[in-house]
């Protein structure tokens, strides 16, 4: 039963993995020998922060696509055509980053937050598409499918598209205070307490 | 028995997971701060179109590769050699994609194009040639394989090269028309209607 | 029992492996053909130092990671956070690499080797980090955990950053000092001698 | 018993996966729209023969690696460091082959053959001294391993290292003949004539 959906787990792996490991080519190694090393290292702050940012925000996504497939044990083309537009969202991360961290501090700074922020609102709209059709009826759940844990989870999930809207929004008004929220929201996911509420522990 | 595969998906997966999320990297960021970011992102709508069209072309390969395998349980020597036939055409994809990317609207747009299609047709026909290998006389089938589902899969693959066919000739005449063929043909796999014509569904 | 912690597992694999592939983006190809190719390569020793220093420890990290997960048995979200940040500090070790390779010689030097061995120390103190939470009180390991195995790890381990922090260390003092005794931590981690201090062998 | 070598071939896979799909970033797209496509793209030959060897070389090694795999089941310390040695030659290659196709044609060609052709003479020992480590007095094998198999592996793979050292020793007197030798191992290796005096068939 379980090998229904094991090639899509290794290739959602796979791209997740790839993906989160990509982002480090962001991180551009000053390359001026004549500048003092410090100073070049300290200017480039936006590329360390839209990548702690974005690991933590893929990180928290495997996390969520690994619990949800442990309910989802049947596979079909809808659900491999779902997974594959989560996965996209997934692979346009790396470029959304750099983009942001190249821009933080100049003019297009409002922009390529909306484009950040409305990536990651596309994608936890993704999640919450892919688990409903997946949980509506029980249609691709395992056999022993605990109806407790798939109500937490579905009323968890609503959660994530509304917080990345929240600063999607806010980025529109203040590029600083969006970034703040942004790193709270990856603190918050990564705390007990707010893995509670945007994840349901392993069965 | 189903060990004798299981590294032929796990490779593969690698390879069709690093292909599709190396696509991105195709897609430029804007390096210059003095011009208006929304003009500089437009501008490259081209990478955009290529992007997405590698992508849902490779991940429709990929799910037809995760199918086959479902019905292919055995290996030999010859499997091995098709399936690192079919990979290389998976991994020339990201170049094919740039390529496109860089000369829509410039005069090696025909040439590209031909290239980037072309490269379509070869790994359809080799998908062709694979399961035909793997699929005749019952050669590298699993024991309970289901004969209508073999026969099925063998029609509707035949189509795949005539598709990519039309998309390269029609490329010789009008890069638009291509252009809009291609984006069709990626719709109409994901479609559940198109989806029964490319692949089969789980057994 | 063992599909709790797969996924982890398959997932850090991809991690470990992306990043020890990327490694060798750092070292770059020779591009002036009217310059002496010999000369060239042997002007950027440094690049294939820092690749070969990096590619030992992750490698060696990749192995510790193995023989840990060889005893956790189950997962909790606690663990997925630590193994998520442990992953963080490999992904950083490309850009790290690429730093050391191209400061060694410059004024930067000393910077960027504290930069490259600060980032083991994280990575060796979170590797205790998640080894502890696992191991304490029995907390995540399998039923049939063997006690002396477990407290030999603990011990092993505790050595790990003490030896980055070392190499940190008398990299204030003396670049060439710090690099030949990361290269010397290198073997002996290879060596089955230091194997036997660093790791345990597979149960 | 599986389990003891699965992470090894799981993370192997990986480095094979990633090395020989990072081959393609050596192709560069022209990015001279004012100059002819075609003439761009027939220009960069090189460029397509170090893909495509190094594409079948990868491949075969994979396959290689593979088929020990299906007689090793048992791993040791001593092993893992093999079999890290073997990678850090496979992660080598994206290098050695675009250092190759920039100097096909200039003054630095054979040298760059040089240390093209010895890094594969270097994988190719390294291959024989993990099977023979493995395979010595049984030390690693499964319990029913075949000893005709065995001993055919360790008669077939003593050739490789040899194989390459005509092309490295060729490369010294012709750049081209010795790429002609190069392309002939790589089809040599793919038919089923020369598979089999390179590998053995699955058990």
């Amino acid at each position: 039963m379980d090998s229904e959906t094991a090639r899509i787990e290794a290739f959602s792996d796979g791209v997740f993995a790839i993906a989160i490991t990509l982002l480090i080519l962001e991180i551009r190694v000053p390359s001026n020998p004549a500048e003092d090393l410090r100073a070049q290292l300290l200017r480039q702050w936006p590329s360390y922060v839209a990548f702690l940012l974005s690991f933590s925000f893929i990180g928290i996504m495997w996390i969520n696509h690994h619990q949800l497939f442990t309910h989802i044990r049947h596979s079909n083309n809808n659900l491999l055509v779902l997974n594959l537009l989560l996965l996209l969202g997934v692979t346009v991360v790396p470029f959304t980053t750099a983009l942001l961290a190249s821009n933080v501090g100049h003019a297009g700074a409002h922009l390529a937050l909306a484009v950040y922020n409305g990536t990651f609102v596309a994608i936890a709209i993704l999640f919450n598409v892919l688990w409903r059709y997946a949980s509506t009826g029980n249609r691709l759940l395992g056999k022993k499918f605990d109806e407790h844990s798939v109500d937490r989870i579905s009323r968890q999930y609503a959660y994530g598209p509304l917080m990345y809207v929240v600063c999607f929004v806010v980025g529109w008004f203040s590029v600083g205070a969006s970034l703040v929220l942004n790193i709270g929201l990856a603190i918050f996911f990564a705390l007990p307490f707010g893995a509670k509420h945007s994840r349901t522990p392993a069965p």
